[in-house]
C-alpha cells in the first residue's frame, strides 16, 4: 500500500495515527507531495484523486481511495482489531455521530479559520474571506466546551475506549496552534483527555 | 422509532429518502420542530441532541442518535437490504469516499451559500458573511462538473447501484433552488442521473 500525503497537514496525520493504532505503519510506503509547489495540481495526481486532495491510499492493484475517513474505514475492514469505529451497531453509530460532530463542528472550524486568515493560504483559498475565518474561531471554542461536557461523562469522546473520533479531535486541537487559538482555562475534562491521548505512542506518528 | 425533524430542511429529507429506499417509512413516527420558532433551542431538545440540530433518531429505549449519516448507518446495520452503503469492503470505502466528496465538496457549499446570503438565515447564522456565501456558489458549480465527470463512468455517483451518495447529491441539487443556483447546460451525464434518481418513488418522501 502507498499513501500520498503532505506530512505537515492535519488530514494525513489522522491516517498516520490510525495506522499506528492498528500497528500497520510499516506496511505503508509514504509519498510526500507539496501543495505549495503545485504538486496536487498535476494531471498525474488528478488521475489518482480528481478532487486533488491528500491523503490518497493507493492499493497494490492501482485502485486509489481518497478522503481520510474512507481510507480509515477501509483499513478497519481489513484489520478489525483493535476496533476504532465501534464494537456494536449502536456503538458504531455513536462513533460515527461523534466523529462527525468533531469533524464538521470543530476540526472544520479550525481549518476554515486557518485557511481564511493565514497569509500562506491566500494563493490556495480564492477568495480568502477573513471575516469568515474569524467567525469560525468563536464557533471552535464553543465546540470545545461541548466536547468538555461529553468528556465529563466518559473517558474518550465517543465511548469508553479510544476511537477514530479521538484521533479527529486530537488533530483538531493541535491544529489550533497555527491559528493562534488557545484552549480556554477551566475545561478540566478536556485537559484530562488531551493529556491521555497525546501520551499514546500513536500521537507522534 | 421516532425522528425529530423539520420537514422542509435538506438533512431530514436525506433520512426520509433513506428510510423510503429501505421500505421503513411506516415504522417511524415523525415529530416536527420549527427552528424559526426556537424549537431546537429548548432544554428538552438539548437533552436529545446537545448540538441542537435535526434530524435526531430516538430509539424505543430513549437512546438518541444525531447526525444524518450516523442515523442512516445505524438503519443500514439493522436492515442491510437493499444495501445503500456498499456490498464489499472496497465498495463501502468507495461509497464513503463519494458520499463525503458530495457532502463536504458540494452539499456543504450550497448550504453555506444559503445560510450566508438568505435573509431568513440572518438570525441563525451570526455573523452572516455574504462574501463567504457568494464564494461557495462558484465552488458548488465546479463540484457539479466533477460529479458529471464521475457520472460519465457509471450509472450512479459511487457505484453501478443507487447508494447513500446519490441521496446526498440529489438533496444538494434540489437545495440549489432556494440559493437561486441553476444547473449549467451541457452536463449531460448529470442530467441523465438526475432524471433517473428524481423518478424513484423515494424522491418524494
Amino acid at each position: 500500500m502507498k499513501i500520498y500525503e503532505q506530512r505537515s497537514a492535519p488530514n494525513p496525520r489522522r491516517v498516520r495515527i490510525f495506522l499506528a493504532e492498528k500497528g500497520l505503519l510499516d506496511q505503508v510506503t509514504f509519498v510526500q507531495l507539496d501543495m505549495d509547489k503545485g504538486e496536487l495540481e498535476t494531471e498525474a495526481f488528478a488521475r489518482k484523486n480528481a478532487w486533488q486532495r491528500v491523503p490518497v491510499l493507493e492499493l497494490d492493484d492501482g485502485t486509489c481511495l481518497a478522503e481520510t475517513v474512507a481510507i480509515c474505514r477501509y483499513l478497519e475492514e481489513l484489520h478489525p482489531e483493535p476496533s476504532l469505529f465501534g464494537r456494536s451497531a449502536l456503538e458504531r453509530a455513536q462513533v460515527e455521530m461523534w466523529n462527525r460532530r468533531v469533524e464538521l463542528g470543530f476540526f472544520f472550524q479550525i481549518s476554515q479559520a486557518f485557511r481564511h486568515t493565514h497569509p500562506a493560504m491566500a494563493p490556495l483559498e480564492t477568495p480568502q474571506v477573513p471575516a469568515w475565518g474569524e467567525a469560525n474561531k468563536a464557533r471552535a471554542l464553543q465546540s470545545l466546551a461541548r466536547l468538555n461536557d461529553a468528556l465529563a461523562e466518559r473517558r474518550f469522546i465517543a465511548a469508553d475506549v479510544f476511537t477514530v473520533a479521538d484521533i479527529t479531535a486530537m488533530c483538531a486541537v493541535n491544529f489550533m496552534r497555527p491559528v493562534r487559538l488557545k484552549r480556554p482555562e477551566g475545561l478540566e475534562h478536556l485537559e484530562r483527555w488531551y493529556s491521555e491521548v497525546t501520551e499514546r505512542p500513536s500521537a507522534t506518528a
